[in-house]
């Protein structure tokens, strides 16, 4: 039902930091589990109001085992005042309850993952089946039905 | 990954009345397609604030060949005031969007679905799969992201 | 700042049974405190979602003896089902926690204190300064903090 | 009703810059009419969820002539991410409204208002009536008819 959106397993993240994870996590070491990426800004509003709460949400409702949740943060303006450091202190205050990595600087404002996978912006929720392929891409508000029967097909399939 | 809650197919629903259906839904008739039912009373605070909001968005969330979503009136007290004249009232008023039966009336307080099915108030939601098997049976507030989950898993399989 | 709607005190409501409430409010009774009547019908989504839950609020963040918050049952359609008896079961469904007058039926289909005060539907709030003078009235969904303002100048002056 | 939580005129604000503003606000160019000053900081959970969204809806429930809205960022931890050029970056996101000032640095972790003022954290509301005096002073959530009411009185008396 949900189209295949990766040729085979979809490309590793690039990350080069995380937050929050006792070892970095990576779409590999994640295989034999539904694997739901946020990507986010730190200043980004429909991040804050939309796309973290819908993740901590995803972590609450989903057992660990069935469901692994993360966060990276995508940066792609402002970037002088989102370094890792005032990633440290926001992730300080708002304990999200998720690990949390930092996409990897580019060569231009854009980060390496979110180049690689197309982001158009954030949040974006990326979904990852068992085998490591990314099964969807939503930008923006998506809806908790929707997501959660994405969720739920992957998990049964 | 969701237990099947009915030996076979479920027991059919007992309605003595449709509001808003061209044709009285079955649970025969729904075959092939999932089916939400939400159960409810008009004068039940979270059947208003919970219940059929969430069935109000599951209609939107999936397509009518996907998701049937019905609801069924289950008066279990207060009968005097909750008969079908001020049902009809009620629909008029909130315009649910999907069809709504009146559980036929049973010797004791308790109508015929609700004692058939043991439902243990209102609002529940019941789910069942293509072949009319009961899958999924929540009492009270249900999480969008679980019920979403569910849904999408009997979409899947 | 706030006119004053009435010529002098406002009329006395009209009012055929009052739940909830040891003597049965009078304009007049109420004297010396501002009070606060939200007019509703049980079966209207507005006064469900808006109208009574800004009532609730308003009778939590204000002393009993500054603000005086009120219900009146104003029908104006849907009469056979939203009588005494379906409004009573309403009532023990939805503890509001202030008491509930039923507007005296008119000759036609508004209500006698409907009639009286030009309400144009509901839910209505209509506010009463201290001297029992109508000095606020809102159709419809109404800002907390526009409410506040009002009872705030009421309660100072 | 309110007291007078200063004896006179409440001391000036002191800040360092002023973002959204042509003349940079003071206590006494804000003389003659009721002003709400909303303290907060950008990475602050309840000053995003809570605080300025309460602030945004006071911009948009009150005349400009009669209440005037400021923020003021007092900044009492994770300096180093804090500054200026990253609360331009948020303003340049939020888009709140109304201008927001830089409290401006002490000699320890507390910038000079926010000590000046006794403030306990962020959110803090402080309302100050038409003579500059400090009438109300709310920290963390605080109830909409509540400080609408207190605005309310301030601009009727």
């Amino acid at each position: 039902m949900l189209p295949v959106l990766s040729a085979g397993a979809a490309p590793e993240w690039i990350v080069s930091a995380w937050y929050g994870a006792d070892d970095a996590p990576t779409l590999a070491s994640c295989r034999g589990r539904v694997t739901a990426l946020e990507t986010f800004q730190m200043l980004c509003p429909g991040c804050i109001s939309h796309g973290l709460p819908q993740a901590q949400r995803l972590r609450a409702a989903f057992a660990p085992d069935d469901l692994v949740v993360l966060g990276l943060h995508t940066v792609f303006e402002h970037h002088a005042v989102m370094g890792p450091d005032a990633l440290e202190a926001f992730l300080h205050e708002y304990r999200l309850g998720f690990p949390v990595g930092v996409d990897a600087p580019g060569e231009g404002p854009l980060p390496r993952t979110m180049e690689l996978y197309g982001l158009r912006g954030t949040p974006s929720l990326l979904l990852f089946d068992r085998e490591g392929r990314l099964r969807a891409h939503h930008f923006g508000a998506a809806d908790d039905l929707r997501v959660g029967a994405e969720v739920g097909e992957l998990l049964a399939t």
